[in-house]
């Protein structure tokens, strides 16, 4: 090769490389799962084939951003929610942390019980027992104050068959399907029966999801005046209960469409997945369905938290995904993962 | 110049194209006004100036983009509501369309009143004369066939003085605001007194704002089923009224973060932008004040619709910023913009 020839071959080839460089096509990814947690089988299939339609804009089934809404139940969907929902031992952890300064409370039900351990003269108590221990442990404080309360309990207090905290009892594949459906563009919102201001103390750094886009059972709370500041106070009132027909109404409320996907475990999430059925359109309606007695819990009809009878009817009448967590889990817990 | 060395020119010139191609480095855009309809002066130069601190990461006012929340009454700030609140226009204009159907109204009121286009005998009968006229248009109906009902109204009712579709009697220079401050990461949120099914019929296609991130005033919702299918049927019960304290405590329900910045222009709008402007951090807390009776209307203390009294003399307390419109606004709506 001449000297110039060589000169011209090489201005073309860092030509070329400078074209291949600043094409800025990446190499291909390798095809990553993105559910590793999720056992190959039709459930992983249906719920990637779900994305796929409504991502693909040559799809007939093609669903624009803006109405990609996907709604989830938090206990037994997200969280696990036995033995006792998890805010219920909240509740039960401020009664004795709060009891040195209610010396009434030594022989004033429900609250002897809780202090007495005892479980069965609580459940014997029934709702009635519940809302006095509820407005004690919820109420009569600022927003800000039951959040910070609320925090510390969850980054201390732990489970006991477990022993982890509580906000790590989270589903490994539940989370890969928030971060899968928002890789899609979807909009992950929680519509809990829980309490929303007690969901948002750990939502946006569990689950990544922001306290605008959770939704749950609600106290009436005022605009007072403390100091010299406004203040939210929490009142012992219940505003709104986001449980079996409130969720529709809450989501109608709060999110003002209907969602194209939902996922549950009970049959406080029947009526969400039957409104979320009925729209038109692609849909994607999940019963997590608690199979696995061994990793987590197993049960369904009849159950005293989390009992799903009636949704098990319907999921097979309408041909909703009921996910087997024995069969398409392969690991439960985040703590779980071996990787 | 030989032949190799013009080859070696050729190609070392396509070479240099190459890398100022796929620099991609667009020239700098001129300077465009980002607020064209704002005149130059205090007013806009705060609100550019609030954007420049809580946006600039090394400004000790820097706001991480997830706290970047802004929230917008509606009625005179966003929008006009003289003569009347143009959802109470929506109402009486349903009752006339609806008479056919309820012959019985020619002597109840107080539909007589309206039918008869006698605004001083509806006005007489105060909010007593209100509940049943908002309950007969605003309720019985399901909550999508409402939204047909607005979105129609809101489609072909024309204002009186300017002639023009209702939904078109929005300030240019608020546009451009939130505009503004969506392109620095904020949500805007609109929390209104009017009804928040009835907003979400427009603010989308008229603000780019979506319906989760609206705000109102709401009747209950009820879950029904018709004709095989899940229904949410509006119920002539006051769910939540989003005024004054309301606002605040919508607030903490639907967005669960303290606003930043908020934009009012009344003394419904009080305690939203006292709430605003009590956090900690940079806060901007604004009144629209209706200066200009030429281009708009001028109003505030004692007017019945939009009364500004207490709001005027704890803005001027708290240092908030009053845009006067008169001064600050080059244009009011975008049907008088010259360009």
């Amino acid at each position: 090769m001449t000297m110039h020839r060589f000169r011209t071959f090489l201005a073309l080839a860092f030509t070329a490389l400078v074209l291949t460089a600043c094409a800025a096509t990446p190499a291909p990814e390798p095809a990553t799962d993105p559910l590793p947690s999720w056992n190959e089988g039709p459930s992983k299939a249906r719920i990637l084939d779900f994305l796929d339609r409504v991502t693909d804009p040559d799809s007939p089934d093609f669903v624009p951003v803006a109405e990609r809404i996907a709604t989830f139940d938090n206990d037994g969907t997200l969280w696990s929610e036995q033995p006792i929902y998890f805010q219920l031992v909240f509740a039960l952890d401020r009664v004795k942390a709060m009891a040195p300064q209610h010396p009434e409370w030594a022989d004033q039900e429900p609250f002897r019980s809780v202090l007495a351990g005892d479980m069965a003269g609580l459940a014997a108590q029934g709702e009635a027992g519940l809302v006095p221990l509820l407005g004690a442990t919820h109420t009569g404080m600022s927003e800000a104050e039951f959040r910070a309360v609320a925090q510390e309990w969850l980054n201390t207090a732990r489970h006991p068959r477990f022993d982890q905290p509580y906000k790590d009892m989270v589903y490994q594949p539940m989370l890969e399907v928030l971060e899968l459906f928002r890789a899609n563009d979807f909009q992950t919102w929680i519509v809990s029966g829980g309490g929303i201001q007690f969901l948002r103390a750990f939502t946006e750094e569990t689950y990544g999801i922001p306290p605008e886009q959770v939704v749950g059972t609600s106290f009436v709370s005022s605009y007072d005046w403390r100091d010299g500041d406004p203040v939210l106070m929490r009142q012992p009132e219940l505003d709104f209960l986001d449980d079996k027909e409130g969720k529709p109404v809450a989501i109608n409320l709060h999110i003002g469409r209907r969602p194209i996907a939902a996922f549950g475990n009970s049959d406080g999430d029947l009526q969400m997945l039957q409104w979320t059925h009925a729209g038109e359109g692609p849909r994607l309606a999940v019963y997590i369905h608690h199979t696995d007695a061994d990793r987590e819990w197993a049960y369904d009809r009849g159950s005293h938290i989390g009992g799903l009878d009636q949704g098990l009817d319907q999921a097979a009448q309408f041909n909703w995904l009921v996910v087997d967590m024995a069969r398409d889990w392969s690991v439960i817990y985040p703590f779980q993962r071996e990787d």
